[in-house]
């Protein structure tokens, strides 16, 4: 990322006011802690700014400052604002009710560190070697001059550790440590940060791991590990969408497995599969054959059809590409 | 940490030859990393040096550079060596069995990060606001100016990693995060790393986790959890001590749960009782009424008698603590 870049970048946004900015649908960390902290910027600048999401924050978050100042965009608001997109790809990501809309703004902005990212805006502040869209707002924070506040260093620091797994995936760079490290003496409150990440695990998470942990099914190498669950299943243990996200990382991170598969019916013949692998298998290639795609190491299809017709071919073509290949 | 404290540290050990590093029993990350990295330091300095512990080392840390020259010291082995303890707040630490032999050393070091340290050895490098001995460790070699080698900074990123649960814990600070940045950049390993030690989860291991998320025990408050584990049970499953780590945390990280506990039978009428803590309710405390200690958010004790008893008794106490006072 050149300094210049990040200058030009910030000398737009210091020129105009009236801001909304808007992440991605189904919001993680990085996507809302992006967007406050940049609120806090662009307010202590003096702009007027609005922050806006389809879905409603995930409870987990609800600690961080000036989460309540989330709103739904009505038909009505986008007419003239500068709308600034983080951690988005592409418009599409912030929901399609979006795309009717967006054109009314006046300037579009584009932040993100997804290597996909379409360029879309009017000025794109795009580094796909940045391990979260946080590390991109912290460099303009840095650079406009406004004080590293605790809320600011909170609100990144939540970038930084949920997308990085806590420092634990391979995003992780020499910046982001030092990163942290600023953060931390700006005053993050990483202590109710990590609490609330680490140590809130609702009941239904725990029910959901305990099935998955009793029913994971191995291929004959044991390289590959899947779960399958079923509407009623997930009924009974009252599970959502929120308590199923580390089913795929458990049946991947065993001893000698190297592709981790979660099957979920999602509706009658509609089947949702998440796809992780750790090194030698290419899990993209491998949603793509179902329609589906994502990076190397995790992905996702959708697949139509019955839950039985969706484990046996999807976990048929699985052990082939991971064993078949002598893998 | 005074510089000149640990340059005088370090101009004594580079006084001397013919060393032995010796660290704890049930050893950590922490206290084979700072052993390997110190040996390493040292035999650039052209230095001859043993590597002992009383047991071995665990498998998860086989890929550590240097690993295999750790030995089990036999009793002619003390005299005339100068003996570097590292991580261990008194010798007793590196097994009993050590105690009658370990004065026949010719000077005794000492360097830890443990608030209890009984400053023990002629040369003491005691740092209780360092989150890992293997950042005394990262000092030493920064001001011995040897080299901060691929193999130095891979051994030192264990030592934080695994004493910080992966950056997640208090003791993290924004050192820890700069001397992580600095070992990043130096080549440390990380994938190897956070491979070996968040994705290599042996069967026995998610076998005791699926067992205990379906028979986790709560008050009437939900705010202790516990788990009982007896002989059988262990059998059944496979279960040594180092599949056990995670069980008792998964009991305290619960959403309302303030203190986790685990009791596991050991032998007939010897229970091995793990105590965690969120914020409210000081465990060493609790611990203690049972002979035991710790930490306030952490502690163990050891209760002589049936399984049965063990369990009424101490979750008796630990509910009247935690409820019993509206915590």
């Amino acid at each position: 990322m050149k300094n210049q870049e990040i200058k030009n970048f910030l000398a737009k946004l210091q020129e105009l006011d009236d801001f909304a900015i808007i992440g991605h649908i189904n919001p993680d960390g990085d996507t809302i802690g992006s967007a406050l902290a940049l609120a806090f910027m662009l307010e202590s600048l003096g702009k007027k700014v609005e922050l806006w999401n389809l879905d409603p924050v995930p409870e987990l978050y609800h600690f961080l400052p000036g989460v309540q100042r989330f709103s739904c965009p009505q038909a009505g608001d986008w007419q003239g604002k500068n709308l600034i997109f983080v951690d988005c790809s592409e418009p599409k990501r912030c929901g399609d009710e979006i795309l009717p809309y967006y054109r009314q703004a006046s300037t579009l902005f584009n932040i993100d560190h997804h290597i996909s990212n379409k360029l879309f805006a009017d000025f794109n502040l795009v580094v796909p070697e940045r391990a979260a869209s946080g590390e991109i707002i912290y460099e303009l924070v840095k650079m406009s001059g406004v004080p590293l506040s605790r809320e600011i260093a909170t609100c990144l620091y939540v970038t930084i550790v949920t997308d990085t797994g806590s420092f634990r995936f391979p995003n992780t760079t020499a910046s982001t440590f030092r990163i942290a490290a600023e953060l931390k003496e700006a005053g993050a409150d990483t202590e109710t940060i990590n609490h609330q990440i680490y140590e809130e695990i609702p009941p239904e998470t725990l029910a959901v791991l305990g099935y998955a942990f009793a029913h994971f099914q191995y291929s004959p190498q044991r390289k590959v590990c899947w779960l399958v669950l079923d509407k009623q299943t997930l009924t009974r243990l009252q599970a959502r969408d929120e308590h199923l996200e580390g089913i795929v990382n458990y049946a991947k991170a065993q001893k000698g497995v190297e592709v981790g598969i979660l099957l979920r019916e999602a509706e009658p013949d509609l089947v949702k599969v998440s796809f992780r692998s750790k090194k030698a298998v290419d899990v993209n290639a491998l949603a793509q054959i179902f329609g589906g795609g994502g990076h190397q190491r995790a992905a996702g299809c959708r697949y139509r059809g019955p839950l039985t017709e969706a484990e046996q071919k999807i976990i048929e073509q699985a052990i082939l590409i991971t064993e078949g290949a002598g893998a």
